[in-house]
This record gives C-alpha cells, sequence and structure tokens, in this order.
C-alpha cells in the first residue's frame, strides 16, 4: 500500500522529534500501520534554523498555507502552538478534506468545539493525544480505555514544569524565585514561564480532559487557574509535617450539581502515588464507576515523548482514513449529537477541604475566635498545628486542615477571620482532596 | 442505529460484572458507542448460580455452542476461563463470523496463534484488554498509544493475589504460608491458588504483552515461571535492609540475541513508583524508545474492573465491526503477516542482576572462597551485608548483591559455592532489576 503523506506545520523541538522517531522506527511502525508514514514536506519560518533541527533530507516551505491544502497531502500536523495562525492554518486543512493532528492544547482548549464541528462536518479527524500529558496515552485511555465507566473524577498532574518546581522547593527547601531560575537554566522552564506557574497550561489540558471524560463542550473560560508563584516554601513544610505534598492538579469532577473545573495548587496525602510523581514527570488518576482508580505516569513533555503521542495519533488516523466516520472514535468520546450541557461550576460552589495558615498575635483566644467563625458557617477542622513564628517567635502561624465545604461558605468564613485585629497579614488559603 | 447483539458465555464473577455495567451505564455508553449494547442471551451451566449472579431479566441456555454462532448475535464474550471448551467455542463462534471479546488468559497464551490466524483469514476481530492487568487499559496502551516506539521492555505486577501476598508480608513481618490463608479468607486468593502463587497466571499475561510489545507469536511454552510459595520472609527483610522490595514480576525485554520472556519474585529499589505498588493492585511498566518510562496502575481484577476492559473492547469492536478489517488494529500489535521470528532466549542465556543469601559456618574465609569463585566467572559484587542467624547466632547469613551477568555463568558459580563444606543450606538465589 501507498505510504501516507504527512505535512508538518513548524519545525520546532516536536516537530524535530516527530522526524527522528518516524525515522528511528520507520520499520516497527510501518509492521504496526501496515503502510509507511511519509514526511512530504515542512513549512517553517526559519529555514536555518528548521535545517539546523531537521536535517538536510526533508522539502521545506515558508507558504503555510498552502502545505496544509496541499493536494498530495493526506494529514496535517499542527506543531505550531499559539492561536494564531494555528487556528486558521487548522481550518483550512479541515475544509481541504484533510486530517489534522496537533499537539495544540491552548488552540483546542479555546476554539476547539469550532475545530471539531468543522471536522464532523468535513467528515474528517483531529487527533490530539499529544496536547495532554505528553508522551502518556490518557487520551486514549480515557476516551476508549474506559469507555465502559461513568467517570466521577479526573486528577492530574499535568504541567511539568511546575512539578519540577515544587519536587525541588520540597526536597531542597529552596523557594520559589530560585528554583524558577534553576529551572530555566536547565531548560525545564521557558524564559518566559507565564503559562506553566500561572496554571494556564494545566487549565488548558484539564478543560480537555474534563470534556472527554463527561461529553461536555470545551470551556476553557470556565476553568478556575491557579497558578504556583504565590506559593510559600513555609507552607510546603507545613503540609509536610501534617502528612500531605503540595501539586499543582488539575481536577475534573462530577457532582450532582454540575461540573467542576479547576487548576490550583493542592495538598494531597503523601501516601498516594500520584503525591510520589517528582520532577517534570506528569499523572494522571481517573477515577471511573466500574474500573475504581487508575493512574497514567510518564513524561508529559519533551521533544520525543510528545512525538510519541503524535505518531500514534498518525498511525490511528492511517489506519481509519478511508473508513466511514461512523467507524472512528468521536472526537470528545461521546457522539457529536450526544454532548451534554452539564454546567460547570463556578468556585463559590465547589466543594473541597482546605488548608489554612492564619498569622496570628501571640495571645489568648484567638485560636477560639478563628474556630468559633469556622464552626458557624458548618466548616469543621480536621486538624490543627501551631507554629511560632517570626523574629524571636514574635507571632504564630496557626495551621488548619478543615473537613469539605462549599467555597463560597469559606470564603465568607475567611472574610471575617481576615478583619480580625490580631491576624496579621494576609491568610494562606489552599486547597486539599483526598482523592478517594 | 440498531443496539449490536451481545451473546455471554459464562455467567461467573466478570460475567454479573458486565451484566451490571452494561445496565448501570446504558446511556453512558450508548452516548459513546453511538448505538446500544444489548445482551441476547447467557450460556451458563448452573442456572440457578446464574439468575443469582445476573437478576432475572436475561434469557439464559445450556447450549454454548448454539449460542456462539446464533444468527442474531454480533459479538460473543467469552468469559468461561479454561482451555476446553473455551477454545472449540471460540472458534466456532470465529467460524461463524462472530466477533469474539474474551478475558481468557490462558487460552490465549496457549491457543492465541491458532485463534488470531482464524480471525483473520475470517475478517473477525478477538478482542482481549481484559486478559491482562484487569481494567487497566495496557493492551490499548501497548498496542495503539505507544505506537511510535520501539519498545525496549515492559515489567509488571499483573497478578493482584502475590502482590497482596507479598505486601503483607512485608508489612506484618508474617510468613507466606499464613499470608496465604489470610488472602484466602478475604477472596484475594483462590482455593486452589497454584495458577497465581506459582507465577503461571502472570506467565500467560506476560506472554501476551510480550507478543504485542515485540511482535512476535504468543510462545507461553518458553516463557520462565517461578512463583513466590519458597519465598521466606528473611529475604524480604534483608532486600528491604539494602534499599529494595520483592515483587513478584512479569518482564518482557528486547535484547541483541532475543527476546526475554520471565516471571519470577524480583528486588526492586524502594524508591520506583512499581515498588509502591500495594496489596491487590496492578501496574505495568513500559519503556520505549521515544516515550521513556511509563507506568499505567489500576485494579488488575475483580468483578467490575474486569467487565470496564471487556465492554471497551465491546465498544470498540461495535465501532469497527462493519469496517474494512484494514482499518483495524492488528491482533497482536503488528500486521500478522509482520510478525518476527525473534528467538525467545532461554533462562540460561538471561542477563540481569542477583539477591544471593549463602548460609554459612561462621569462619574465617568463606568469604573470600565465595566472592573467589563469583570473580572467576567475572560476576561483580555491588553490595553486601552480613547477619548472624541460628539459634545464638551459630551461622552467619551472607547477603550479596552482584551486578548484571548470563544467568549461565551465575549458575556455574552457585554449583561450586553449594559444594563449600563452609556452606550449610541451599543458597537463596533471586533476580534483582534496576527496571532504568
Amino acid at each position: 500500500m501507498n505510504a501516507i503523506r504527512i505535512a508538518l506545520l513548524g519545525a520546532g523541538t516536536v516537530a524535530s522529534g516527530v522526524v527522528k522517531v518516524l525515522d528511528r522506527n520507520r520499520e516497527e511502525i510501518r509492521r504496526r500501520a501496515g503502510r509507511g508514514l511519509e514526511i512530504v514536506a515542512v513549512a517553517a519560518r526559519n529555514h536555518a534554523k528548521a535545517r539546523a533541527a531537521l536535517g538536510e533530507a526533508l522539502p521545506l516551505t515558508t507558504d503555510f498555507a498552502a502545505l496544509a491544502t496541499r493536494d498530495d497531502v493526506d494529514i496535517v500536523v499542527e506543531l505550531m502552538g499559539g492561536i494564531e495562525p494555528a487556528r486558521s492554518l487548522v481550518l483550512a486543512a479541515i475544509a481541504a478534506g484533510k486530517h489534522v493532528v496537533t499537539a495544540n492544547k491552548a488552540l483546542l482548549a479555546l476554539h476547539g468545539n469550532e475545530i471539531f464541528a468543522a471536522a464532523q462536518a468535513r467528515g474528517v479527524m483531529v487527533a490530539f493525544e499529544a496536547a495532554v500529558a505528553g508522551g502518556i496515552p490518557i487520551i486514549k485511555a480515557v476516551r476508549e480505555g474506559l469507555a465502559a465507566n461513568r467517570i466521577e473524577w479526573v486528577a492530574g498532574i499535568i504541567n511539568g514544569t511546575t512539578n519540577f518546581i515544587l519536587s525541588e522547593m520540597r526536597d531542597k527547601g529552596l523557594d520559589f524565585a530560585t528554583v524558577l531560575a534553576q529551572a530555566q537554566r536547565l531548560g525545564y522552564a521557558e524564559a518566559d514561564p507565564t503559562f506553566d506557574i500561572e496554571g494556564v497550561d494545566a487549565a488548558h489540558k484539564i478543560t480537555l480532559l474534563g470534556s472527554i471524560a463527561f461529553g461536555v463542550p470545551v470551556q476553557f473560560e470556565r476553568t478556575h487557574v491557579e497558578g504556583i508563584a504565590q506559593l510559600e516554601g513555609a507552607d510546603i513544610r507545613y503540609a509536610e509535617l501534617l502528612g500531605y505534598r503540595i501539586k499543582l492538579l488539575g481536577i475534573a469532577r462530577r457532582t450532582a450539581t454540575g461540573i467542576e473545573l479547576r487548576v490550583h495548587p493542592t495538598l494531597i496525602p503523601a501516601s498516594r502515588l500520584l503525591a510520589n510523581v517528582e520532577g517534570a514527570m506528569n499523572a494522571v488518576v481517573v477515577l471511573g464507576d466500574a474500573v475504581g482508580a487508575t493512574l497514567f505516569y510518564g513524561k508529559g513533555a519533551g521533544s520525543e515523548p510528545t512525538a510519541s503521542s503524535v505518531i500514534a495519533d498518525l498511525v490511528d488516523v492511517t489506519r481509519l482514513h478511508t473508513a466511514d466516520p461512523g467507524h472512528r472514535v468521536p472526537h470528545l468520546a461521546f457522539q457529536p449529537g450526544e454532548l451534554a450541557d452539564t454546567p460547570i461550576l463556578p468556585m463559590s460552589q465547589v466543594r473541597t477541604a482546605y488548608y489554612l495558615r492564619v498569622r496570628v498575635r501571640d495571645e489568648a483566644g484567638v485560636l477560639a475566635e478563628i474556630t468559633s467563625i469556622l464552626a458557624e458557617r458548618g466548616v469543621s477542622i480536621d486538624a490543627m498545628l501551631q507554629r511560632p513564628s517570626g523574629e524571636n517567635g514574635a507571632h504564630t502561624d496557626v495551621i488548619l486542615l478543615t473537613h469539605d465545604t462549599i467555597e463560597g461558605r469559606m470564603d465568607e468564613a475567611l472574610a471575617c477571620i481576615q478583619a480580625l485585629d490580631s491576624v496579621l497579614e494576609p491568610i494562606v488559603r489552599l486547597r486539599k482532596e483526598e482523592l478517594r
């Protein structure tokens, strides 16, 4: 059978991984796919850089739009990142009847509904395994492997940069800024790390995971996003004393009233496998009603791990590209006519447990004031720790773990506590999940 | 679209899970699959028992052969276990043009080549996600999710009974027989636990994983099988002191000269995630050249976890059952004409590291004798531990960790050491893997 013909848009890190792995494992991949996978050309702006990344063999072009719609191309692989021109090019490729493989989480989290609808109408596939958790085949696992399940929640370490930073802060007792600088030197963090450290990248990914887990349209704008830039070493150490580790989690949870979609630093029990995922590694836990808890672990970024997922998609698309669209796995796991309009809950309605650190004047009665404010709002306390802080222990840190409560109620309680005379600094509030 | 019509052969634990989950998640599964999944009848020998397990709703029959070939059945689900009559029924179903979903690892490990060839010739699918690691979608991950990779090795905790026993032995310092009895009371071990504790069940599974990882025919007869019945608590404790845990691993590894396929108790570094998989849980690590190490974790047995995989296969088959066979994933991951004849290595040619415990008379020169025998055969020592043993420390246990060597050479060395006058008891020899 003739080789399937692939166009690459973009010639960066992931593209160079795709070229290398397709070349190195050519025979192995052909034996699996039943036919060869051949890159016909690569679109890149800077051809000198592209040559350095990809070698001399492949034809290059600067005309992205022409390549995305060329007659002799079966699959367009979009590896440019960012919204435009990636969005226009993907839509143009779809309109020209090309299947698309993309690693672009931002694009799909923001414009997935438009793109999937266009693909559906044109009868082509848009595959995006590489957009979530790099080399871990988590999209396939949730969409196909766990298709029997009513999925209850998905919780994942889905940003390697922040997990590297948190691991180092805990391991070495360093502060955020020091570790960030070190991560940038080692290549674990970008020169502009905003998307990673502010939780935006993880939010793109949990948006996609939530959609395929629950069969709802992609709704990035309703995903709650909180990063790790404000996190202090003291809280990592206090969490540790209480038997928890702090991870930046993406969480998608089904509740009776709607779906929670949120990214924030989270205390999880130190004994959980997820708590022991260190460095730049990623892992996703999925709780299904039939299967129970499953965990998927691996490299969440990097040239070849991401290429591994891009090529797995290429093999899938190769297999099915001449098949009736009804034979294909739906883009968002559920048939296009079967998506649900389950609401995404605002944070004020999310139910979770909390870690609070309150810096107080060291005097009698303070603790009673705080706990009675919490009690009045039905927030019950699970554990408490008190530690001297400041110079010569001039004040005291009161650390509280609460049981589950509604965030709106916690917000009210915190406003009251913050207003107390004896409370000296802004209260630190983190969320805590038992992941059971 | 009409519902897909399913026949169940068998009405045991897994069948009852399939019935329950299909019923409970009917809507969710239909929204994913694009059509309903309907069980038309169940074949069972004992109808009173079947009614108790499955409820009153489903038609029962005792005529397995008639149900397996009935005109109004699209997919036959074989959940009987054992070789016959399962093998004949599966072949009859295939001959009648039915797709088959099975959880029967023993059948596929022993007769997979015959069954897959028959399915290929008849243009039907045989899906077996439930045959390996229960609810973990590991077959799909290796066969599709990691299709870009040259897989280097697969190592898994793929038998929950033995992992439960090993976890309890380590946690509570109990001996094998005590924990086995407890596991039987709790339902973690069968009344006749032979297949589990002797490693046969794990060997069936690693045989299948090895085939899909490396694209070789199923060869259970060449898989090395060693169980945990001989394992002593002392070795678990010594391993711990040296920073290792003992797990029953199934290992499939590609080497320059052939493929290793083996099941045996294995020391692995305590810091590895795999070492921290406790109780009846399963986990599989796959090392691919592009993706690096990935890990897949979940429940490896039980009614609903196994049903989760059976139903995932049903959804896959439902999607593709009218498609051209060329659009399907090949049974053993590689196209049928593309399987390799790479040899499976005999144990004597396997390369691994070792844990040795030698009980010796407590006298000068013994250690020198042992280490010089090892050195003569090029076996180098990585770590050593010496502990008094016996009443009043009448003798000494010498514990050695070696670097990698060829098993045949280690066998020779052990024969010489065993023959020494100062060696008092049979040497304990376990294998050690760093899983890097």
